[in-house]
Order: structure tokens, then C-alpha cells, then sequence
């Protein structure tokens, strides 16, 4: 039991576990700690805490539109599945403990700007929650549930009155079906989570190269021909779109057009501009597939379409993609370049623009208002349309200039693996933004995360999404200064586990992935492993490996979160032994992590090899406890203030930018921290 | 880091994991370690293996039954699961890796006693599954599956000739939706379980005292004053019977009758023996409430409802169910008693049998098969009549001799948290059963196992069904002469595995449970200590506390599987010491493992506090310890071959016995190995 390897793993366990647990917040009874997530806009704490037992029961008071009832239930059937306690509809007796007071109906299709401010009072004895209409009382429901906490009295609520309102009234997330389809219940679960941290749009990227996912009747051969059997029939469609708005959530459909069209060709190739042959794309990245926008009968097929969709989608809003234009074929076709020289269109772009006004008169005049990415926009675009920026605040202020409503997705792209802190930080009032005036502000209208799915299956898609997209939220939500990005993840780490209760599974599903790639029940030494690696940031993956529709995403790189907790807690340790400013704990806790990350190597070496999906993972084992020996050297030389010598730290210094660079599509997390420490030993 | 704390906990998980992963059976490639479950028939082991990449696809040859369609897709869907690989029907180009091949269509409806057999060959460069029908095929697809895991080369099939089918035509297992309501969702990856284990038939307990499952639309009162909004669509039955027969599950619907009926008399008080009010129950156990078995009136309701459900429920078989009538409304009501002494009735039993007669007349008339519980047969019962025995092999047996066929379910109650070991060596045909002749034997169509639901919910339901269930499956399926209770451990493992990947949850609940109880994002020590607890045995729970259907079941107890591991493996590694067979290696693991349990409890006390569901657990977190600090203490005896004291011995001994006690409703486990470790030290 004095093998030193095998003392080791449960070091890390302690250090993650000190680190990680917001402890203090879980107990906590002050507003500035409560784990609250968007925070809102006005909390004031209380004295004593309303306890959630088996005789907690709700009552309904004021309107009734239907979406009061199904909160009441859906909020009692989450809050059973958080405490682990029976709570049915109407089964409790007693005086209510919570009593849900609602002014008006809201709107009979979800409206942006709609109200969705809500008041909520909890004491000792009882909670009020009141608002002007279902939204509010949708929103004020999540909070209530934010607030519940195990206890020694048993499950409760701290005292409290909140005064809450959203600071942008368009605040979303985009899931791509179209490049890998993502099945109902996992667009339900996210709906799910969604509803949780109060975002209100979800935007759904319905058609790509990759695939057409929508049942046509008007046009089947879309989804015969161009989706390999994964679409969703328009009943589905329907259950969605209903299961939304009963979490206060619109749903806006894409369907991304002239470009990014390949999958419609199969079954209409007379759409295209080319001359095939029409395949359902298998590769990622810009294709050459556009459709022809110089047919007038394309315009019928759309018209058609537009309208089909314009149907089932109830909400205001249809955004058309318009994103990502190559115009090679358009080049390559001697009929489009005759069309505009005819029209005067003096380039691919004009071509574009003149294909957009088509469709936005075909969309007005099917009731909506079009949506687009930053391409859509040309100096005559009419004014309701709202712009999409994946360009940024620069793209955004300019529309909003020119008096066109725009929201922020550029920042927040949840595929590229950033950490949360990163996004958390992105405003869309910033930049070219900040100096609006206030009336080309209000034109500002939120933010989308975009959760792009090249790289993500529906095994895995809830840890891109998940949880960084909650601070996502409260950057929509909660008022502009509310920017403390220790206060953020401590917050995080609490919603990230009610979101596991609540049925996303960004947590538990890497267990499951981690068992199958080495095909041992309990692989602890690869997850030691897989705790600090993370994937490649940005579009460097596809650099990396060749990938296409058929790769199987069942590698490591596919099986940890975007963000190392373990490897972000680490660096925060090494920075303040660098700067002298650690305790003895902490740099026993830095010591503890590195000796295990040093020491995993050896455990894992003789298993890598069984498995086809671990054997790439032998350099990259090797590279961490290589990393961590250096590590543990240069704590050694601090602790005892030791000066390393110059050629030693350089040396040093170049294996662990080495050990930066991408191994089997994984970036190791701990080297720059332990930069940081070579460096801090190299200084006398 | 040398805080002996600080070193210990990882030792268990090194102990357990080495006792635990069968990484022999995961790799191996000799038919007698093949992780099947259950064992086929007849398996001749090849030489090599098949690769299942991306490459990977079937053909189907043969007949069109609609489910061999949809079994290629299911198969698909949870290989593309286990290998984290995309397969797509008719996505795949080139050669076929598996040919299917179907002899010719099965029953339109499927029937008791089809043939279910089928043959699999697999070579390094194909795969050829035949079977006379749809059943055989999707049972080989699961067998196939089974057959996959992952190696040097990626995931593959090993070599191998499988000729298979089952010892008995009926192996089910029932889930009481009345007790507490399962959702549709628990239904059907209940059902993916059963299929992956080759069971066929869900017997679907849908009415009982505290809740009528199923929407009547003759008598809608039953589930609207009998559910409390808790209730089955026919729609969703319908949803869950094609879903069944997809998979090879036949699904046979019990409404319970005249007893266990408390639900139907809100509704219909009519029904009822005694004089009301009438609730739903809240309480468990046998109660009261009882159908008039006197009244005509409630003939014709039975056959209006019973026409109605066997309707909807297609399968030839329909279960009365007919168990525990204390009779005690009857025998207070004078109406009822002068019945009896009008038609001759002797007693409560003849009464019931009455009432059985009738109705069993009525079932026929709905062209149904009657099924019940022991309590329905009488001299007189129709041959056709087929009997579910809960009091075991000797009534069984008694009901074959009088022409009836039954199952057996005694034995395989999997709500009372008895080992995987002890359902699995339970044989229907021994006992009594033995000793019939082959016609007699014939009678005994198989087994149920049975999911009682007063203690379990959607979140635990899957803990109390799996892995245990895979090891009835197992003895319904098999051979009678495969009972090696190591082998079926150790491949129970891996099945578990794979049921986890297919959906179920059984074992990833835990995780979650934990944390909420905890309030923690890894409650590490809470962990160790829910590793070697179990639920308390039998019917005992009842005695410990008062529980009834508003009780929280979020308890430790809830979160534990009933079967630990650890302690099943520590129990083995104590029998060797004891008996002084161990290895130095052995009595070394033993030692980690007693000094972390030892140990755990420092870690743990400061947090149960914090918690009103952890708070319970300071006393058992203290035994553990006081218990292992004794086991410690003998082992240094045996080690060193001292003799501890008979007083010393005398005095531990009764400490051990005392925390064989159940403590806030928890056994724990540990305790039994070290009495044998005590007694061994004792003895010179």
C-alpha cells in the first residue's frame, strides 16, 4: 500500500474537489452568492428559508392561459426530479406554498419583446410569484428552482425577493441538425435546458449540404432524397414547436439558401447551378453547390416552400440562411454570367443580393420577417430585416446604423471550444457597438450561440452545448455589468449539475464513451487523462485529421468538454506560485496534481495499446507526464529557492511548447500553466 | 501527500477494479469466455475476427416481414451506440459484412411457443445470420451484438458458429406501472434491455391499490379518479405493443382482480364490497378493498372493459392477476355473506373462485387465454388456464399435474434485492417440478422476473431490473446444466456495460443520486460509502420505517444497487484468507480495501451534516469504519500468525453482529466477511 503509484490518483481527486465544489454556494443565504444563473436584475436577500418537503404544494391564481398549467406541471416535474420527491398536480393538501399570480394572457404566438418580467418573493412560511403574463411566471418558475438546495432542515429555498427582466429580448441558441441530425429527444432536452437559464429563442438549422431534415408534402423528394431517412416529419415538428412555447421559448426555422444547398439537389437538381452530378455533400467546409438564382421557376419552387414552412413555423421570424457563398459555379455557368450582364450585376455578390430581395419579397409575403447572416445585407435591404452577425459587433453596429435589427452570434460559436470565460465576456453592445446611438441600440436586439454540429453527434452534443452556454445566457439576461468571471464559473459549476438533473447529459455521457473506447468498466487512468486534454480550439481540427459525414466521433477528443476544469484550476495554481503569491497548501495541491499526471503514464501505458481508439493516446500519456515531471522540478527549484539555469529552462521551455502542439487531435492543457512555473524558476 | 488519508481511497478502486473488469472476457476469443449473456446453445469458437467499422453493412435476403426491416435499423442504431460509429441504412456501400437471411414470415401476432431459433456464422470476412422468422433474426442480431468489442484492430466480432434457441417459450419480466407510474420512456429502454437479453414477454402490471394505469374510454372514471393524471393513452399502448413486437416481446396486460383494486372505486364505486369512502390508496400491502363478486352489474362492466382491453392489447394472453384477498369487506358486508350461503359457498377462497370462474368465462368470450396468480386455480379451473406462480416450484408443480401450464415467478422477485447469484441458480423445473413427467413438464412454460414498485421510481426503476434480470434471462434461455456462478458474474459485467450504452441507466443513477443527497459535485467519500451498503432484504424495509406513496425515495437505500460488488468481492477475498488460501497479493488487497472503509468515515463526517438525507448516514459511516478497524486488526493476526484472544473475539464478534443491523434502512455488507476474518484470527 506504500507503492507511491498507487497513492497518487486520489491527490487529484482532493485538489479538483476543493477547487471545483462551490461549496460555500450550495449552503449559501446570500444574494451574492446565491447560485443563480442568469443572475437577475434586483436581488434582495431574506432572513430563513421556505422548505420543499412532501407537502409543498403550488396554487394557481389570476389568468389562465394553458401555458400556466403545463409550467405548473413541468416545474413540479422538475422539481421532483431534483429533490428525489413525488410532487404531483392537485395531489398535495394543505395551504399552498407557492402561489403563482398571473395578470394577463400573453400573446397567442410567442412575440419578440413580449414582456417576460416576473416578481418573486420567498419567505419562512410561503412564495409569490408574480407576473404580467406567462413568461414571466415560465422565467420566475427557473429561479424558484435555482434557489432549492439540500440543507440539514431538508430541501429549501432561502428567503429572498427577486425584481427580474431581461436585458435583450432576443436571446437564443442555434442547433445544426442538418450536418449531423440530432433526434427529438436530444432537441427536447436542450429545450429543456434552454428553459433553465431562460433563453427564448430557438433557432433551428434546418437544411445544409449534409442533409434536409424537414418533411416537404409540397416537395418530398427533400427529405426522400436528401436526408438518408434522418428528417423530422411535420407532426414532429409540430410536438416541438409546442413543446417550446410551453417553455417560453420561439422557435425559428433556417433553411440556408442560395448556398450551402446541396442535399435539395438530389431530388430538385433543376434548382442548381450546376450540372451535377447531385449528391447529398459528404464533406464539411464551403461547397460549390449554389442554387440557380437567375431561374424564375426556382422562385416558384420557393414560393411554394416558403410557404409550406411559413405554415408549420408559427413564429414571425424565417431566416434564409445566406451565408457562405463560393460562387464558383455560378462562374462555371455561361447562362448566369449572360443573366448578369443583362442585369448589370457586376458580381457574385450582386447576384446574391439580387437572389435575397426575391426571397424577402417572397417571405413578406408570406407574413414573415426574414432573417439572415451578415451576407443577407445590401444598402436597399429593406428595414425590417434582421441581420445575423457571424462577422461581429463592426457588421452588427453597421446594420443597426443603417436601421436594420441585428443579433450577436460571433463569440459566441459553442463549437469552436472556447472556455466559458471567453464567451461570458463577449457583449454585443461592445466594441463599434458601444458608440450607438440609443435608438440604433434598441436595434440591438441579443445574441445566438451556434452550436455547429461538423463535430458533434447526439451522444455528445449536450457538452458543447452544455454548460457554457448558461453563461451565454446570462450575458443576454442579466444586466451589462454583471461581469465577475470567478462569480461565473463558481455559478457554473451549480447549474451544470441541475442541468444533469434535469436530463441533459454533458456530464455523464463522457463516462460512457471513456468505457467503450478502452472496453474496461471502470477506465480511471484514462480519465485522469481525458481530464486535462482538450479539443482543438477555432477550425484546427479539420487541419489535423480528414474528416467527413461518415468519420465516427468516437474518439477521445469527442469524449472531453470543451473546457479542462481540472487544467483551468491548475493554471490559476501556477499562476500564483509563479508570482509568488501561493500558500504551502496551494503549492502542495499544485505538487499532488502534477505527481499524479506524472505518475498516470505508467498506469496507463498497458492498456492504450488494446484498444484501436486508445492506442493514438500513447504519445499524448507519454507528453503529460513528461510535462508534469518538468513541472514538478521547477516547483522544487521555487520551493527552495533555487535559480534554474538558463539553458535548462530553455530546453525546457521548447519541449513544452512542443507538447502544446495538437497529439491525436487533443491539446495537452497543462503545459502553458507549466510554462508559467519554468519560467517563475528560472528567475533568481 | 503523505497524509495516510490522503492515500487510501484510490486502493479500493485498484482492488475492485482488478476484481471487477473482466478484461480476459472483454478480449477474449475462446467460446467459453465469450461475454454472452445468456450462453447460446451450441457455439463452436473460429479463428480471427470481422471488422465492424465504418465500412460495415447488411444485407437482407429472404422474406419481408416488416420487423426484419426494422431490426436492421435497431441493430444499426445501437451498434452505431456501442461503437460510437455512424451506420445508416443503405448509407453503406460495397460488399455486405452480415447477411441476413429470413426462411419466412412469423405470426401476425407474435405467439407462444414460434419459433425463435436461429444461426450465426461469423468469419473474418462475413457474417451470416439465418433464422426461420423475424423472432430468430432479432435475437442473432443481439447475439451479434454482444459479440463486438473493441480491439487492437477496432471494434470487431470474434470468429465463431452459433446455433441457438431457447430452453423455455415464455421468459418475461413484469414492471407494476401501478404502484408507482413509469413513464413511456422507462418502458421502452426497459424493453431495449429485455431484447438485448432475449426475453419476450412484458408482462405489463397496469391497475393495482394506488393507481389505474390505462385510459378506458368506455369507463373513463378509471383513470380520470384513479391515476392522479398518471395513465397511459391507448395511443401509447399501442406506441409501446408495435414497439414490443419490433423487438420480439409479446406484451400481456394484467389488470388485477377482485383484490388490489382500490383505484378502480373512485371512479366506479359501484365495484366495490364495502361501503367507501373510496380513495386511491396511499398506503402499501394487502388492503381491503375488494370487487362484489355477488353483483351482476359488475359482470357486465367486466366484460365491457375487458372486451375493450383485449382489443387493445392483441396478445392471445390476458392476466387477472387474482392475488391476496383477505376478504375482509366481504366478510362485513351481510349482502355478500348471504350469497354465500345462498349459492353454497363455504368460504372467502370459494367466493373468489367464483368470481374467477366468471371472469375467466368472460376472457374467453374476448377470444383471450386467462391468466392468474396461484390464488385463481381450482379443481375446476379451465386446462387452458395458465398459472404465474409467486409461491414456487411445488404449486407449479400441483398445476401441471392438474393439465394447467404456469410460469414461475418465485424466485425471481427482483424487488426483494436478493444477489444476481441466488435468482440466477433458480431453477422452474427443479424441486417438485423435477420429478413431473415429460408431458407434466411440458406445462411449465418458463419464468417471470418481477418489478414490484413500491420502492422504485423512473430514476432507480433500472438498478433494481439490471444487470440481475440478464442473469434470469439467462436461466430461461439457456441450457439447464450452465449454472457456473463466477462465469455469470463475470459476463454479467459485460452485459451491463452494454445495456448502459443501449440507454439504460442503471448504472449512471447513482452518480446523480449522490450528488443531490450531497449537495455536492463529487461526493467522493459518500461514494465509497454507498459502494458496500445495500437495501434491506426481502419484505424488511417496511419494518423499518413507515413509507407509503408521497414517501420520497431519495434516500441512500435508493441510490445503492441491491447487489454490491465490492462487498461481494471483499466477501471472496475474506473466504480465501479464512481459510488460509490467500496470496500475500490477496491479503494486501484485503488490507487496502479495510483500511479506505476505515478510513472513509474522517472524509465523510463533516459533510452528512450538511444534508437532511445525509445526516442519517453518521452512524453508518461510523460502523463501517469500527468494522474495518477490527477486520484490520484480524488480518495482522493472520499475517502474523498470532491467535487473538476468545474474549477479544467474543466481544468483536458481537460488534460485527450488531451492525449486520440495519441502520437508516441500510445493510452493510462489510460486516459478514469479517466475522469470517474474526473467527479465522480467533483460532490457533
Amino acid at each position: 500500500m506504500n507503492d507511491p503509484k498507487l497513492r497518487r490518483v486520489f491527490v487529484v481527486v482532493v485538489v479538483l474537489s476543493a477547487l471545483s465544489i462551490p461549496n460555500s454556494l450550495l449552503h449559501a443565504q446570500t444574494s451574492a452568492t446565491l447560485p443563480l444563473m442568469p443572475l437577475p436584475a434586483h436581488v434582495s436577500p431574506g432572513e430563513g428559508q421556505l422548505l420543499v418537503n412532501s407537502s409543498f404544494s403550488v396554487a394557481l391564481d389570476g389568468t389562465t392561459d394553458p401555458r400556466i398549467k403545463s409550467a405548473e406541471e413541468q416545474f413540479l416535474d422538475k422539481l421532483s426530479r431534483e429533490t428525489g420527491t413525488p410532487f404531483l398536480p392537485s395531489a398535495q393538501a394543505g395551504p399552498p406554498a407557492l402561489t403563482i399570480r398571473t395578470a394577463g394572457p400573453g400573446d397567442a404566438v410567442q412575440r419578440l419583446g413580449e414582456d417576460e418580467s416576473y416578481h418573486l418573493e420567498v419567505s419562512s412560511s410561503h412564495a409569490l410569484l408574480t407576473a404580467p403574463n406567462a413568461l414571466g411566471v415560465l422565467h420566475g418558475l427557473q429561479t424558484f428552482l435555482q434557489l432549492v438546495h439540500i440543507t440539514p432542515q431538508g430541501f429549501a429555498a432561502p428567503a429572498v425577493t427577486i425584481d427580474d427582466q431581461p436585458r435583450f429580448p432576443w436571446r437564443g441558441l442555434m442547433i445544426d441538425s442538418g450536418r449531423h441530425f440530432m433526434p427529438i429527444p436530444v432537441i427536447e432536452r436542450n429545450l429543456d435546458g434552454m428553459e433553465s437559464v431562460k433563453l427564448n429563442v430557438f433557432h433551428w438549422h434546418l437544411s445544409d449540404d449534409q442533409g434536409f431534415r424537414v418533411e416537404s408534402k409540397e416537395f418530398p423528394r427533400l427529405q426522400e432524397k436528401g436526408s438518408n431517412g434522418q428528417y423530422y416529419t411535420q407532426e414532429q415538428i409540430r410536438d416541438v414547436i409546442e413543446y417550446a412555447r410551453d417553455r417560453g421559448i420561439r422557435v425559428v426555422p433556417e433553411f440556408d439558401m442560395p448556398c450551402h444547398t446541396s442535399s435539395w439537389m438530389p431530388g430538385y437538381p433543376e434548382l442548381s447551378s450546376g450540372p451535377g452530378p447531385h449528391q447529398i455533400a459528404t464533406r464539411w467546409g464551403v461547397l460549390d453547390e449554389a442554387m440557380d438564382p437567375t431561374r424564375e421557376s426556382n422562385y416558384e419552387f420557393l414560393d411554394r416552400f416558403i410557404g409550406e414552412m411559413a405554415a408549420l413555423f408559427p413564429d414571425e421570424y424565417f431566416h434564409i440562411g445566406g451565408d457562405e457563398c463560393n460562387g464558383k459555379e455560378w462562374e462555371a455557368n455561361s447562362r448566369i454570367q449572360a443573366f448578369l450582364r443583362e442585369h448589370g450585376l457586376k458580381d457574385n455578390a450582386a447576384l446574391q443580393s439580387y437572389f435575397t430581395r426575391r426571397v424577402q419579397k417572397i417571405v413578406a409575403a408570406h407574413h414573415k420577417i426574414m432573417m439572415g447572416w451578415d451576407e443577407v445585407l445590401q444598402p436597399d435591404t429593406p428595414r425590417d430585416v434582421v441581420i445575423q452577425s457571424w462577422r461581429g459587433q463592426t457588421a452588427l453596429a453597421a446594420a443597426a446604423r443603417q436601421g436594420n435589427r441585428g443579433i450577436l452570434s460571433n463569440g459566441y460559436y459553442i463549437d469552436l471550444n472556447q472556455p466559458a470565460s471567453e464567451h461570458y465576456l463577449v457583449d454585443p453592445m461592445s466594441g463599434d457597438a458601444a458608440s450607438l446611438s440609443p435608438e440604433e441600440k434598441a436595434r440591438i436586439l441579443g445574441g445566438e450561440a451556434t452550436m455547429w454540429s461538423e463535430f458533434v453527434t447526439p451522444e455528445n452534443v449536450d457538452s458543447r452545448i452544455w454548460p457554457r452556454t448558461a453563461a451565454i445566457a446570462e450575458r443576454f439576461w442579466s444586466p451589462q455589468d454583471i461581469r465577475d468571471v470567478d462569480s461565473m464559473y463558481a455559478r457554473l459549476a451549480v447549474v451544470s449539475q441541475k442541468l444533469e438533473f434535469d436530463g441533459l447529459t454533458h456530464q455523464s455521457f463522457m463516462h460512457v464513451m471513456l468505457q467503450r473506447m478502452s472496453g474496461e468498466s471502470d477506465p480511471e487512468a484514462l480519465a485522469v487523462l481525458a481530464s486535462v486534454v482538450q479539443p482543438p480550439l477555432g477550425y484546427e481540427r479539420e487541419d489535423l485529421r480528414d474528416y467527413d459525414t461518415s468519420s465516427p466521433l468516437n474518439h477521445l477528443v469527442d469524449a472531453v468538454p470543451p473546457e479542462s476544469n481540472a487544467a483551468r484550476e491548475f493554471n490559476q495554481l501556477a499562476k500564483l506560485i509563479a508570482a509568488g503569491n501561493a500558500s504551502a497548501q496551494q503549492i502542495q495541491q499544485a505538487r499532488g496534481c502534477l505527481t499524479q499526471w506524472r505518475d498516470n503514464d505508467a498506469k496507463l501505458q498497458p492498456t492504450l495499446k488494446q484498444s484501436e481508439l486508445t492506442a493514438e493516446l500513447i504519445s499524448v500519456s507519454r507528453t503529460l507526464s513528461q510535462v508534469s515531471s518538468i513541472g514538478l522540478s521547477a516547483l522544487d527549484a521555487i520551493e527552495n529557492h533555487r535559480t534554474l539555469s538558463a539553458e535548462l529552462v530553455q530546453s525546457n521551455l521548447a519541449t513544452l511548447k512542443a507538447a502544446e502542439k495538437p497529439d491525436a487531435v487533443l491539446r495537452d492543457m497543462i503545459a502553458p500553466a507549466v510554462e508559467m512555473l519554468e519560467e517563475a524558476a528560472g528567475k533568481s
